[in-house]
């Protein structure tokens, strides 16, 4: 019996969707689940397709041709460890699994490690794109042994997304936990620009008074320009629906406000923390969901708490909707900059060598914050790979130029409103601060050392002092 | 020869005060230090003093009454593991460790738990106050066996500042790591509390154009009323300060504005987002140190990137110090109302059952963020133990009232000036997320069930939904 050329074990609907992918390029798949009947039925769904369905761990490991190719698409955490237990026995020097799960790259690092003791390789990928991608092509960011990623790479390349100059969305991100990193930070991302479209949402139907199908139509019209992505369309598309219960109002007016999440972008803004790199945007984004989720809370806060009349906007509604476009790249811009300057810290903390550039290139397609801005990011890393901010890049400095004084006024207004842009505000802060040369943080080193003797620097010369607070001197 | 009454391991200058300062309430001392030149150091210094220096982990232990009370006063993480080590084998059962590090609440959970299984009571207690704090009186937040702390409790009581009606700044806050948790989040508290110091201050310099001198002259007078505290006074003295170097500049003005920090208020963030409890202030002023530690990024970026002309302020001066000064306790409250809701949230989560009251109290003096401000929130957990958030309760209904037009006016002036204010903008977007009944969440479930099928749930009945966002007969 011939040996397939690559397995996946988890039958869930991304680890089926995937198997699906790769065999519809021409490979043999074998597949396995841990529950026999999920593989069945998978199986049995698509007769037309070359998947083999196998219901032992021996079976399935026995199937595949050497170097084995075993793709893991089962839960994150403690179901990969048991998986990855339950095959190592069976495998050879030189095999390598793939997780492609949404692993923190922490567990990615230590098993990759692990399982080098037992010669096997490990590439932790991140996979983008949702069940949709899956299928039909995704975003792929490996990590992990190069050489192993090697024999892996055709499949990958066949598998992935195609941006519009025919690159496939996929490239090799680094050692060990590089590529689930990557992904991680990609979701916080992501976390930024729903919130930062929600924040716009908000201001177009609580201060200019506009109604759902108002922003479906503006939000179609942003999507022809630079704010072209995947989260803007499907928003406007999601605007123009009605409720499926026959209610008759738009699905968004009666779906609760009260966000969940999967913990990705939370991981990110913890990761900032540890690192010591600003990333506020994606944060509060994080938070702003955390206060959605105090659903109950806030609806009683909303009758104890005295209410504003928000006014109504007197000003030219055209002019200001173009300014809270302008706001949002803007804001969309400092998210970035956030995210790409972790992305280069986490690089020598861990020592990854990224490719930033690179990154950027493999999320134009295939991943849900794919967009036209992308390129931009790709470009500036052209220009100057070794660039510390996006801000500095020139196009970043004409476009922040241009918009600024937009954010300023919708943040203003917003504020004046009672409107909340906990993202928008925290996107000018961040501008603000990191073109600042003086902040006033010789206050806070001023206090420290007054409390707590932790010494201070100075501008005017070398050194580490300490200042007499209490000595009679200096009085 | 005689036992003495309680011993200290740990000779620093944290360590060496503390044992100063319970001596000096009549108590009979026993010190300890690794390198037994520095014991030797302190015990000379202060011939007055009942302190009995010992040389061995051995003698040290037997110079003590049972059960033993053994102060830990050694840095955090490693060295307290290898301290209880060394000292386990030579210990009885119903011994009191108390560890007054700056540990890890989880480190001190562990710790709790394994030293409960030799019999050995462990005490983790936070202590504030700095160097001069731990010889005169800190504020003290003891975790633990209640019942062990019972014998701790004459010594503490004693030794702890009081605050202005005789009670002592310590007190009882729950089981193993209750007490180092108060203490993290406390000193997340503290970075708020001086960034928003640090924002006020670079409001009145850069947009008011008001001088070092003219700011020390408003740090004094607004200490004076209901933002009287230990962190506006020392800032309005650092203000009055020459530089000790001779330059004739204050010595703000010479100090480097690059903010250090020793992790407490990353941890107190990255627990947050854990608890999934918003704490959006905090995180931005931990976040604005991170910034401001990127001086040669950002001396380079200033030079890149177009400043602005921050223009002259012309209206009136006395009007605008007023509302900035609103402004800083505004977002104060919202500070501390985050900060304690987190409390709550951690209580349950953990099974503490903390009286926040009683923490409120015990900040009230001794601690850097001691304050006339926490007798309100004690005040306000005495008419509503159970209040879910600060700003529910009448007297900060009524503040918030008042004041959040000055915040608004001030962020908006701040924002179209170009002057960062990280923590003004973020204190007013959570205000109004949480006093509005409906936020735009609903947006980012869409999205989510969208491109995920994640579900979703309604505003008008139960349940759990999905939309087919893919078939045709939604379109």
């Amino acid at each position: 019996m011939s040996k397939q050329q690559i397995g996946v074990v988890g039958m869930a609907v991304m680890g089926k969707n995937l198997a699906l992918n790769i065999e519809s390029r021409g490979y043999s798949v074998s597949v396995f689940n841990r529950t026999g009947s999920k593989t069945e039925e998978v199986v049995k769904e698509h007769p037309e397709k070359k998947l083999v369905a196998t219901y032992t761990i021996e079976e399935f490991v026995a199937s595949l041709e050497k170097p084995r190719r075993i793709m893991l698409m089962v839960q994150a955490g403690k179901a990969t460890d048991l998986t990855i237990q339950s095959l190592l026995p069976h495998l050879d020097k030189g095999d390598i699994l793939i997780d492609g799960g949404n692993t923190f790259f922490q567990d990615t690092i230590r098993r990759n490690e692990e399982l080098a003791n037992s010669g096997i390789n490990f590439i932790g990928t991140g996979v983008s794109g949702g069940e949709e991608g899956a299928l039909k092509g995704p975003s792929m960011m490996p990590g992990g042994q190069k050489e192993a990623y090697e024999l892996v790479k055709p499949i990958f390349e066949q598998i992935a997304a195609k941006a519009k100059d025919g690159e496939p969305c996929v490239t090799y991100i680094g050692p060990n936990g590089a590529g689930h990193y990557v992904k991680m930070v990609h979701n916080g991302i992501e976390y930024g620009d729903m919130q930062l479209i929600a924040e716009s949402y908000d201001i177009l139907t609580r201060v200019l008074g506009l109604s759902v199908e108002e922003v479906a139509e503006i939000f179609t019209d942003w999507n022809q320009g630079e704010l072209d992505s995947y989260l803007m369309e499907i928003t406007s598309d999601i605007l123009t629906r009605k409720d499926d219960l026959g209610t008759g109002q738009p699905i968004v007016d009666v779906i609760l406000d009260a966000a969940g999440n999967k913990g990705t972008g939370k991981w990110t803004s913890q990761n900032s923390l540890d690192l010591g790199t600003p990333l506020p945007l994606i944060t509060e984004s994080v938070y702003a969901r955390y206060i959605s989720a105090l659903k109950d809370e806030r609806v009683e806060a909303s009758k104890i708490i005295p209410q504003m009349d928000v006014p109504a906007y007197t000003g030219d509604k055209k002019e200001l909707v173009e300014k809270i476009r302008q706001a949002l790249y803007f804001s969309k811009i400092m998210s970035y900059a956030q995210g790409f300057a972790q992305y280069r810290t986490a690089s020598e903390e861990y020592g990854w060598d990224l490719n930033y550039g690179e990154i950027a290139k493999i999320f134009r397609e295939g991943c849900i914050i794919r967009a036209r801005f992308l390129q931009e990011i790709t470009d500036a890393y052209d220009r100057n790979p070794e660039l510390k901010n996006l801000l500095l890049d020139e196009y970043f400095l004409d476009i922040t130029q241009k918009y600024q004084q937009s954010v300023r006024d919708v943040v203003s207004l917003a504020v004046q409103s009672g409107v909340p842009t906990p993202t928008f505000s925290s996107a000018i802060a961040y501008f603000d601060s990191y073109r600042t040369a003086d902040l006033p943080a010789n206050i806070i080193q001023a206090q420290r050392d007054y409390f707590g003797a932790h010494t201070y620097l100075r501008k005017d010369r070398e050194g580490v002092f300490h200042y007499d607070w209490y000595g009679e001197d200096n009085k």
